[in-house]
């Protein structure tokens, strides 16, 4: 059977996965829900002729022999594990997908050079332990397998990921790296997360790259006082200074064509009556430019300083708010470089989408705005990544939802892609 | 002893409570530590000659009889309970000054026509049971005693007032009314918990009402998304909508001379790379003038409904950062209107601050920033307060601090006002 002459079905699990769309999921890395999916996944994968073995992080790999020995796998990967107010596409449509293909081959007796895998990586959300793609991270030699271990569950209840994994039986003995378990290629399928397909209405995001991004812890401390006695230009605000500070960084971000996003903000003591002291809140800073990203920090660190002191800055701030000097201190919680993909493997997923498409004007090159564990792989391998559109461009929301359609024909687009550099 | 002839020498209690400067206090109301501070109380003021009950909400009423039995008794009265991060004089100084004056009293052998008590109101601050003034306002029929013993602690425990108030031993059977537990006037010494006192070199302040306020819980409802891959334009960020709204209160107030404060702010779903799809946050408007509070209040509700939209606002928003209409919902928690003490009690106390300080330079008539019970009482019954100057304005904060010399004439001013109000 030659690759253009192949036709993707979608079968029965990929339809009923894509047919739910009035509830979202929650599947937390390494809980005992994650376990259930991936005894499902191992028994799939098994079921489909894969060996199956499991690493030290958890990340479970299904492989499918070629008919050279000699030559590494080429993998489809990505996750299973979801936010805590997830959807049911983010991460798993491309380990379904990978299954999928799989099962196509099998099915079809299709053989290839290399063999072809399927990898679930483990914890990439970082909503339960607060480190993104940790697992692929771990494999690309970006996060030290310690750091890994060591990461603790954000609800305090002090388990951690080495625990976790032991706990639920997906703590292997093989390392999780490069060498250990070598890839000829990554190939990842995900819904884009973000309106610009549907907007275009586009059915393909060959996606050449990720965009930068750094996340920043701030803290404010001010002067905790009395609501009702202290004069408005005696006060040390901390959750005033905090409010101007996110207020101004959406209007540097803006100007530079940049995201900034606060998505935690917790404070002291935190009583109707009492002026705030110290306010933490999370900054995630992102572009397609690394340079972009280096000074709309550099610009916030200078004006948040300034608006600690009460001087002006563009927001307009009137000077009538007079304050009290406060503190401000900064933190660097992760920092994702922008990515570029490999020509080879963009140039793969470029022609899969036109021959399973058609026209030109339904698919488009674009950059991710998130990070995926292809990110971490395109440091070792070739790796390219695929979108399919998200209704309203709502993710890490129970709303998340991809047409039945559009998620087979981004699964037929990965699996020419894998085919199609398979066969060089 | 004739009133003007009494000399008022503080007590070993007294200094050693205002000796303390390096830390603060945190005795939340109907907490293990306050029942211990109550059964203190209670030794001591039987120690003192005085009979002790306790209402329904667990007030406590020390009373030292007087001449004339028909009479009912003239009150010193304030709380034992604090904020979280509390000093060691709000509400303290008001209850262990009363207990100084009933100590004076008693070993002097002086005699009066009312009896002289001292009252120990339940739950004044608000910061646990977010009701502030909850049993003063029950006793002088402003809070529902349904709605006092209904109301929750704020950190979701599910224990409400009344649980609290039998677990520790509090909950008395007599009706917290004013004609239960009547009073002929209420007397209150208290720290200012501002700065005005200090800036002008003065001991007492004549305090002649309390300012308007009140409180409202802000509710923000945009739309979770995910924070890099949603465009800064297509986002219903409801943390950004509330940071505005919070700038914007702050230049709203200070335009009219009034205060906001922003105490609480809670978050939904809060992770790093989610836009939080819900806020909720406290809101504190303060004026002498209800006409103001009220007009601040307008101002606010169309200007927040014009953040949660996206229109311009005074605070210079550009708009360039357009954004998803979003929800916002107002909830009134509380109201104290502008309160206007009594003549006969003020010119006790002013005639009193004038025979212990000489000058008339020394005190000053002032209003209270701040709510009290003697706001409640003052519904009812002649009320006036004193205050005595809080160091740096500095209250609901560790750094609470006033010299036991200070601590001394208020203790004095007071005990003085009651005695000639009982004289007439
Ligand atoms: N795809 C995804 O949500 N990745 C998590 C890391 C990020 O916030 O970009
Ligand atoms: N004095 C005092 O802190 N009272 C609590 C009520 C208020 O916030 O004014």
């Amino acid at each position: 059977v030659g690759c253009s002459g192949f036709i993707f079905v979608p079968s029965a699990t990929l339809t009923s996965l894509s047919a739910v769309t009035d509830t979202g999921m929650k599947r937390l890395a390494l809980t005992d829900a994650d376990k259930t999916v991936r005894d499902w996944f191992v028994e799939e994968a098994k079921g489909l002729g894969c060996n199956v073995t499991v690493d030290e992080m958890g990340n479970i790999f299904a492989v499918r022999p070629g008919t050279n020995p000699d030559l590494p796998p080429i993998y489809a990967g990505s996750h299973l594990d979801t936010q805590p107010t997830g959807g049911r596409y983010d991460g798993i449509l491309g380990v379904m997908a990978g299954l999928e293909g799989l099962r196509v081959l099998q099915e079809n007796d299709i053989q290839t050079n290399h063999p072809i895998g399927l990898v679930n990586w483990t914890s990439e959300e970082g909503a339960r332990f607060p480190i993104t793609m940790i697992s692929s991270g771990v494999w690309a030699g970006v996060v030290p397998l310690e750091k890994a271990y060591a990461s603790q569950d954000v609800g305090g209840s002090g388990v951690t990921v080495r625990s976790e994994l032991e706990r639920i039986g997906y703590l292997g003995a093989r390392p999780a790296t490069s060498e250990a378990t070598p890839m000829a290629a990554h190939f990842e399928l995900h819904i884009e997360q973000g309106p610009i397909l549907e907007n275009n209405q586009q059915k393909i995001g060959v996606v050449n790259g990720a965009q930068a991004y750094k996340w920043f812890t701030v803290e404010v401390k001010g002067r905790a006082a009395h609501t009702g006695t202290t004069p408005m230009d005696t006060r040390g605000d901390a959750l005033l200074a905090a409010a101007r500070m996110i207020n101004h960084s959406n209007i540097v971000a803006n100007k530079s064509g940049a995201l900034a996003s606060t998505g935690i903000l917790t404070l002291e003591p935190g009583s109707v009556n009492v002026i705030p002291s110290h306010v933490r809140f999370s900054l995630d800073v992102r572009s397609k430019s690394d340079a972009i990203v280096t000074e709309v920090e550099q610009q916030l660190k200078r004006d948040f300083a300034a608006i600690a002191q009460g001087r002006d800055v563009e927001d307009c701030t009137p000077p009538s708010t007079r304050t009290l000097p406060m503190e401000v201190t900064w933190a660097t919680d992760y920092h994702s470089p922008a990515v570029h993909f490999d020509k080879g493997c963009i140039n793969a997923v470029r022609t899969s989408a036109a021959g399973v498409l058609g026209s030109s004007e339904l698919f488009r090159d674009m950059t991710s705005g998130a990070g995926h564990d292809s990110v971490n792989t395109s440091k070792h391998v070739p790796t390219a990544m695929v979108f399919v559109p998200s209704k309203g461009g709502i993710s890490h929301h129970p709303e998340e939802w991809t047409s039945d359609k559009d998620c087979s024909l981004g699964a037929a687009v990965l699996l020419h892609a894998m085919v199609r550099y398979d066969r060089g």
